[in-house]
């Protein structure tokens, strides 16, 4: 029993010190004590020649269960792919599930992915072009087109029989569910491995099968379908095609890894790290991934400081009005980004429809200019105090809330609207919405404050 | 089959329409006609007292569902259960997987879940007494106690039979996995219920069993468990006890919700809208889960502002010093929270650990060192160009790699910090860090610019 809570010695710096050592024996030994998932983690770290060399001690199962565990870091699956030969490759693809399989062809270049598939029986070479063909976020990108089914009008002895055979035939290893079709493949219910494995030998299939089936379309994006199976707690997705025929399913683990890569990628996006992984070790990587969301930082603080140019004299007359720049640009930067990641969240999973736009950007107004008023009038204490100059506090108090509603309008809007052009609304989260707000807030605040000013107290 | 593409009617709407006009034919009509997610979904913006009517109108089974679909939407759950009678819940309760029902007793004041728990069979109010026991974000907390096993050296016939007994007892509804235990009740082996389905019947089951099972404590963390689960592609997650016992299983759909929900709490600690839900529509309670990040910026940038006026003379002065203040705080900010947030997911996932304290600070300082650096030369030109002072240029880029550098170091330092005190490194996102780096960003920034430019340029 693999007891999992223990920590375990860091695999990595043995498995290197052995591949270093070129004490085969040792490795050998080690590997075979190690689980695959332990395998594909502890070699992550490694240089791709080194991961290659391990995946060359494997046996074949081994190899390709770690290939497939690697394929949740795309970029250390590419460089491992593209230095393999076809031949090699092709075994190990063979061993996979198609969807899995179709997932690492698509890392290759075209060149490469068609010798790959030449090495593979016809029939397997046809199901994974098949698979190849949709987009790899949508239903049919992730589905296995091996899938269970059987009549709605036979026993489920005779079920039973023709669900054995085809499992020999196809050599599947797991299933929870089976599919109820009618004569046409038409997906018309459900029925759970557990309850075959209850009902009795006689039963019709159509009278134990749930008929409220919840099916995907090949078209329906990853995210969506992720979020239907926690929702309907579905083990596994029926994916069906436009003629609502059964063509695949999508299972537990993939429905997994997909909220786990969405996860990874919203968080992403909204921290401005991009895809990197944690346990990235490459430097330049992370610096090709973290560096543009910097840069638009940059380029948002510049034209900060072009605004601020162009209130030299006043600045140089009352250098009070800086002193609120970076509060009131950090409160729009956060106010946006609490209203767009809500919104961004909810337009991908379907929470959120584009036709909401004013009724979210009306709850989001409200909500930014109330806790906008609550921090202006902590802000016009301050400043008062500060300056002993009320009307710097009333001034400063003010531009804060009109900042604020403002940058809850952006923040919501924007990625609504970005989404009704057929846009990916989560470009909208994160350091964009942020440099954004943080412009839009200084140069609205200083448009205030400065002319309030100039009229009071220069 | 319920085809789940197409564009729903706005059913919330429809169903308070009923509600106010008393039609409970029209209602009774509408919920017959849509699922258990449809209807939770759907009743979820409704005010409580429209939630629990329309709880009321559906059978028990139903009800029991729905009730366990509010579980994700904690506040909305807590509202409707307060206002429901004991014997009422109980009822429902007694429908439910004892792990959902200890959860929703959980939401419960302990005088109202005691009355509840009157209201069981003795068997399940001891079995969720024990579950209640265990923290809710644990193995424990989340696993549900009745699991199917056999013994190592039966017969499948004889294991099938017994699996029947006990499914027809105990009620069971699903199950994907059988686990096999020694007679000490020690776990040591799985079985999918695939392999037990295609198994003849003279096997043992000790010969088919996996005996690389993957376990977990009940004192596991949730977010452990569930990325265990994606790793090794678990059905069900098999909890044990301190020695070594099999004493519950953590089923697929908890193991989607925990991913759901640590998802939306990583971008709600990152964003700063706390627990807040994508559906939530109260403005108060926004304004609640809210206020507390953007009272942090206020802070923050109050701190900003008293540090600035300490400059006063400064800044009047040479008002270009404080041009570069919103870039400083902004690249500050953003370096940090890119940092902070791969490290603080690392240690929840466990890829990080806190003995990495030095190896990960060393890589992000890299990260943020070069990137500052390709961002500083960036500046040297603007700030040159901006002022035609190439002294304002190198000491604002100087002072601008000090602040990124310090960002990553605080970004990264931290969290683990905080994970060896034992604290939750998660406070250290978001908000929080970009807030403490705008403030040493800024008096960095100011206490270089200002002591080069007053020996050179006031």
């Amino acid at each position: 029993m693999a007891y999992v809570e223990q920590e375990n010695p860091d695999f990595t710096k043995i498995i290197k010190k052995h591949l270093t050592e070129e004490n085969t024996e040792a490795l050998l030994s080690l590997l075979e004590d190690l689980n695959t998932v332990e395998i594909s983690n502890n070699i992550l770290p490694l240089k791709s020649k080194y991961q290659l060399a391990i995946i060359e001690l494997l046996d074949r199962e081994k190899a390709a269960e770690v290939l497939n565990n690697l394929q949740q870091h795309a970029p250390v699956l590419e460089d491992i792919v593209e230095e393999m030969d076809s031949k090699q490759l092709g075994d190990l693809i063979e061993d996979m599930d198609k969807d899995d399989a179709a997932d690492v062809l698509s890392v290759l270049d075209d060149e490469k992915a068609t010798e790959v598939l030449e090495e593979l029986s016809k029939e397997d070479r046809e199901e994974i072009t098949t698979l190849l063909q949709y987009d790899e976020d949508s239903a049919g990108g992730i589905m296995d087109p091996v899938v269970i089914s059987v009549q709605k009008d036979i026993t489920v002895k005779q079920a039973t029989t023709q669900i054995k055979t085809f499992i020999n035939k196809k050599e599947i290893d797991e299933f929870y569910v089976i599919y109820v079709v009618d004569e046409f493949n038409h997906l018309i219910g459900s029925i759970s491995l557990s309850q075959l494995f209850i009902a009795s030998d006689n039963t019709i299939t159509k009278d134990i099968m749930d008929p409220d089936v919840v099916a995907v379309n090949v078209d329906t994006d990853q995210e969506k379908v992720a979020k239907l199976a926690q929702e309907y707690d579905l083990v596994t997705v029926p994916v069906i095609d436009k003629h609502l025929k059964l063509v695949g399913r999508i299972t537990n683990d993939d429905l997994m890894d997909v909220m786990h890569e969405e996860h990874q990628e919203d968080l992403g996006q909204i921290a401005g790290t991009g895809d990197e992984e944690v346990l990235e070790t490459s430097v330049f990587k992370a610096i090709r991934d973290r560096l543009p969301w910097l840069l638009l930082g940059l380029g948002g603080g510049m034209l900060a400081a072009l605004v601020m140019r162009n209130y030299e004299t006043a600045i140089s007359e009352l250098p009070v009005v800086a002193y609120f720049i970076p509060l009131v640009a950090a409160l729009g930067g956060n106010i946006a980004i609490q209203s767009s990641s809500l919104v961004v969240r909810g337009l991908a999973t379907g929470e959120i429809r584009t036709s909401d736009l004013f009724k979210r950007t009306w709850k989001e107004l409200r909500v930014g200019f109330l806790n906008g008023l609550i921090c202006a009038i902590l802000l016009v204490g301050l400043a008062w105090w500060l300056t002993d100059e009320i009307i710097i506090g009333i001034t400063s108090g003010a531009a804060l809330i009109v900042v604020v509603c403002l940058a809850a309008f952006v923040g919501t809007s924007i990625p609504i609207i970005l989404k009704r052009m057929n846009m990916d609304p989560a470009v909208a989260t994160g350091p964009f919405i942020t440099t954004a707000n943080d412009l839009i807030g200084i140069v609205i605040y200083l448009a205030i404050t400065i002319s309030v000013y100039s009229n009071h107290l220069m």
